[in-house]
C-alpha cells in the first residue's frame, strides 16, 4: 500500500473551479497539494453552466494567470436589467459603483484551472471512486480512494480542504454536535433552456410579472440561455417550444419593450434551488469551501463567486497554519527527536482542537456567505411569484422594485451587491 | 332643515392631520372646506402617538403657517441607531443623503393644524355623531350628521375628502366591485410604554436580537417612549415594570452597548398591526387620503408622513378639478339657465364618472404609498423575530443588516427611505 501514499501539505477532495483555485494559489506559495475528482474532466467541462462573474472574480482568474479567455471570450458587462411587468430599467454596475460582471460560463472557469493546474505538474486525478477521508480530528487526515485505473491509493495530508459540491460528503465529517445546517427551501424551480438564436439583448434582462420570473441570458452569438419560474416537479418534455417562448415573452411583456429572440431549442433542465449555510466551515484538520459549505438559490449570481471569495479567504489562512505547523515541527525537530508529534503508543494519533487561523477562516468567509445569502434570497423573493402570493405581496413587490430602480441610492444598493461588494 | 346645510367646495370627513392640512391647503387657494370629527380636539391632542417627520412633513408644516411650535419643541436627529445582537451601528441621514427627520409627537402636530384652522375660522365640528355620506357617485355629494349640541346637519359640497382613518367609514363608499383591498397581518404586536425617565440615547434606537424587535424612542427630557415585540394577545399588565426593561436591555445586549435609563412606568399598551392598502383612492366625487386609505405597521415610522404625502399630491389635483367645475358650470350659466348640471326630471342626481384629476391623484399617491409599504414591511421583517423563523432567517436577517450597516450604498438605501425619498 504504502507505495502509493502521497505525501503533501494540503489534500482537496473536489477539483471544481474552488479546489482547483486553491490548489494553484498554495502552490504560489509553496504549498503543495494535490486534488481528487469523482467526474471525468470531460463531463465537467461539457455541463453547461451559467456565470457572471463578479470584478474579483475576474481579477483573481488573470493574477492567478490561468489563461486570458476569460478577457478574450468573456462579455464583460457594465449594466443589467430589471424588468417589472413589462417595465424596463436599466442598472448601470460602471456609473453607480465602478464595476463590471463579465458573462463567463463556469464550465469554462474549470477548464482554464484544471488546464493551469495539469500544466504545472499538479497532482489531480480525476474519475476517482471509493472516496473516504479519515481522521480530520487528529494532526494525520487523510484520504483514500480508487483511481480511475483501479489502483488503491491514498493522499496524507496536514490539512483536508472539502470543496467537493453541493451534496458534500466532507461536510458530514463535521460532527452534528458541531455542526448547524441552515437551510431553506423554495416553492418553485427555473427552467432553463439552452436555444440557437442570436442574443435577445446585449445584457441579461432580470424579468417579473404576474406570472413569475424569466431570465434572458446570453452563451454567445448562436446559443442563448433562458430561464423562467416553474413548479418544482415540472416535466421538461411537457413544454413544447412554441409554449416556452410564448410565456417568457408573456412575461417580459408583450406590448414594446423586449422582443424575444427565438430559435431551436437544445436542451430543457428544471433546476430546484435552496439556500444553506453550514456553520463553521473548519473542524479539526478539515475547511470547507464553496457548495461544499454553502448552497444560494442562483437568482443572484453568487453562487461561483462565492466559492471563490471563500478561497480568497481560505487561502492566507491556510498559509498561516501550515507555516506554524512547521515551525513548531521544526523547534520540536531541534529539542527531541522522539518522532512525529503526539502519535500514542498505538499508533492513533491523538484528537487536535480546529486551528485559530482555520477557525478565523470561517468567521471571515461566513460574514461574506450571508450577505450573499441574504442578497440571493432577496433578489429571489422580489424576482419570483410565490404560490401563495396575495395581492398585497405582488404591489408590495413592485414597491420595491421601484425603490430599488427609482432612486441613485436604491440602483447602487442593487448594483454594489450585484457586483460582488467592494473588498 | 335648511337653515343647517353648509355649502362649501369640499366636505372633509375626519379632522386628524390629513382632513386638516387638506383643509388648511386648500382654503389659501380659494377652496373654502368643512371638517366633521366624531373625537373631541382634547381627546385626540390628549392620546400620545409617537412622531417622527421627514423633512418634507416639517417643510409642510412651516410654510402652512400651522406655528413654529415643530422648529422650537421638536428635535432634529440626524441619524438614528440599529442594533442587530447588541451591535450598534448609526447611520448618519445627513451625511448620507443630506436630510434629518424630526421627533415631535403626531397629537401635536395634530394640536398645531386644528388650532391653525380655527383661529383662520375655518368651519369645524368636533364629537359628531350619526355620520353619514350620501351621493358620492353624483354631482352633489353630501355629509349629514348630528353636531355636539345635538343639531342635525348637513354639508353639501362638490368633492368629499375621507380622512377618517384606519376604520374609514368613507372607504366603504367605494363599492367592491371596483375596490381592492391589498391587505396583509404581522403574528407580532408592539408593547409600548411611556416612562418617567431620562433619554436612554439622544436618537432613536431599532434594535433585534433572538428575543426580536425593540425601540428606544424620545419624548422629552423627563418622559419616554419604549416599544418591544410582543405577542398580539399579550396582556400589558401581566408584564412587571422590571420585567419589560430587562427585556428591553436583553434585546440591546447587557454586555457594553447602551444601558437603559430606567423609571416610573406610566402606561402600558399593546399596539396591535397590519399593512393595508385600498385601490383606487378616488371614486366619484369621493377621494381617500391617509390612514382611511392605506395603513403601515409603525416600523418605518411612516404613517403620518405618508397620510401628508397624500395631501402634497392631493390638493393640487383637487384645485384643477373645482377650476374645471367652476369653468364648466360658468359655462353653462351663459348658455343655458335652464338649472343646476344634469337634473334629472325627479329630482335625483345622476351618476358621475371620477373626475379625470382625482383619478391622477389616486395614482400618483399610490406609487408612493408602495414604496412606504415595502420599506415598512421590509423594516419590520428585518428587525422583528418571526414565530416560526429557523437558524437560517435568522441569520440570513443578521446578513441583511451587515448589508445595510456595512457598505455606504446600503446605508444610503436606508437613509434616503427613512427620511422620505426626494420629492
Amino acid at each position: 500500500m504504502t507505495e502509493h501514499t502521497t505525501r503533501v501539505d494540503v489534500g482537496i477532495v473536489g477539483g471544481g473551479p474552488a479546489g482547483l483555485m486553491t490548489a494553484l494559489l498554495l502552490k504560489r506559495r509553496g504549498i503543495s497539494a494535490a486534488v481528487i475528482e469523482t467526474r471525468t474532466k470531460d463531463t465537467i467541462h461539457r455541463t453547461q453552466r451559467a456565470g457572471i462573474l463578479e470584478t474579483a472574480t475576474v481579477n483573481m482568474l488573470v493574477d492567478a494567470e490561468v489563461g486570458s479567455r476569460v478577457l478574450t471570450d468573456g462579455h464583460e458587462h457594465e449594466g443589467t436589467v430589471l424588468s417589472f411587468d413589462g417595465e424596463q430599467h436599466r442598472i448601470d454596475f460602471q456609473a453607480l459603483v465602478g464595476r463590471s460582471v463579465w458573462l463567463y460560463p463556469q464550465n469554462e472557469v474549470f477548464y482554464d484551472l484544471a488546464n493551469a493546474w495539469e500544466c504545472e505538474g499538479g497532482e489531480i486525478h480525476w474519475a476517482v471512486t471509493d472516496t473516504q477521508v479519515h481522521g480530520v480530528e487528529t494532526a494525520a487526515p487523510r484520504i483514500s480512494f480508487t483511481d480511475a485505473a483501479g489502483q488503491t491509493r491514498s493522499i496524507a495530508a496536514d490539512l483536508i480542504v472539502g470543496t467537493d459540491g453541493s451534496r458534500s460528503m466532507c461536510r458530514k465529517l463535521i460532527p452534528e454536535s458541531v455542526r448547524t445546517d441552515h437551510f431553506i427551501s423554495y416553492p418553485f424551480a427555473w427552467f432553463g433552456i439552452l436555444c440557437e438564436a442570436p442574443p435577445t439583448a446585449p445584457e441579461l434582462i432580470y424579468a417579473n410579472s404576474e406570472l413569475g420570473f424569466a431570465l434572458i441570458s446570453q452563451r454567445n452569438e448562436s446559443v442563448q440561455r433562458m430561464y423562467f419560474q416553474c413548479d418544482p416537479d415540472t416535466d421538461p418534455e411537457s413544454w413544447s417550444e412554441d409554449a416556452i417562448f410564448d410565456h417568457i415573452q408573456a412575461v417580459l411583456g408583450t406590448e414594446g419593450g423586449v422582443q424575444l429572440k427565438r430559435g431551436p431549442i437544445i436542451e430543457k433542465t428544471v433546476l430546484p434551488f435552496r439556500s444553506y449555510v453550514c456553520d463553521p466551515l473548519s473542524h479539526g484538520r478539515l475547511v470547507l469551501a464553496g457548495d461544499a459549505g454553502h448552497t444560494v438559490p442562483p437568482t443572484g449570481a453568487k453562487g461561483l463567486n462565492l466559492a471563490l471569495a471563500d478561497v480568497r479567504a481560505l487561502v492566507p489562512r491556510v498559509e498561516e497554519f501550515i507555516t506554524e505547523l512547521r515551525a513548531s515541527e521544526s523547534d520540536r525537530a531541534g529539542s527531541d527527536r522522539s518522532g512525529p508529534e503526539g502519535e500514542t503508543p498505538d499508533g492513533e494519533a491523538p484528537s487536535v482542537e480546529t486551528p485559530e487561523p482555520l477557525r478565523r477562516y470561517s468567521r471571515t468567509a461566513l460574514d461574506r456567505v450571508w450577505k450573499a445569502q441574504n442578497f440571493s434570497y432577496w433578489a429571489t423573493n422580489l424576482l419570483h411569484r410565490q404560490p401563495e402570493e396575495n395581492s398585497f405581496t405582488h404591489r408590495r413587490r413592485r414597491g420595491e422594485f421601484d425603490a430599488i430602480t427609482g432612486s441613485v441610492h436604491g440602483q447602487a444598493y442593487f448594483a454594489d451587491s450585484y457586483t460582488g461588494w467592494s473588498d
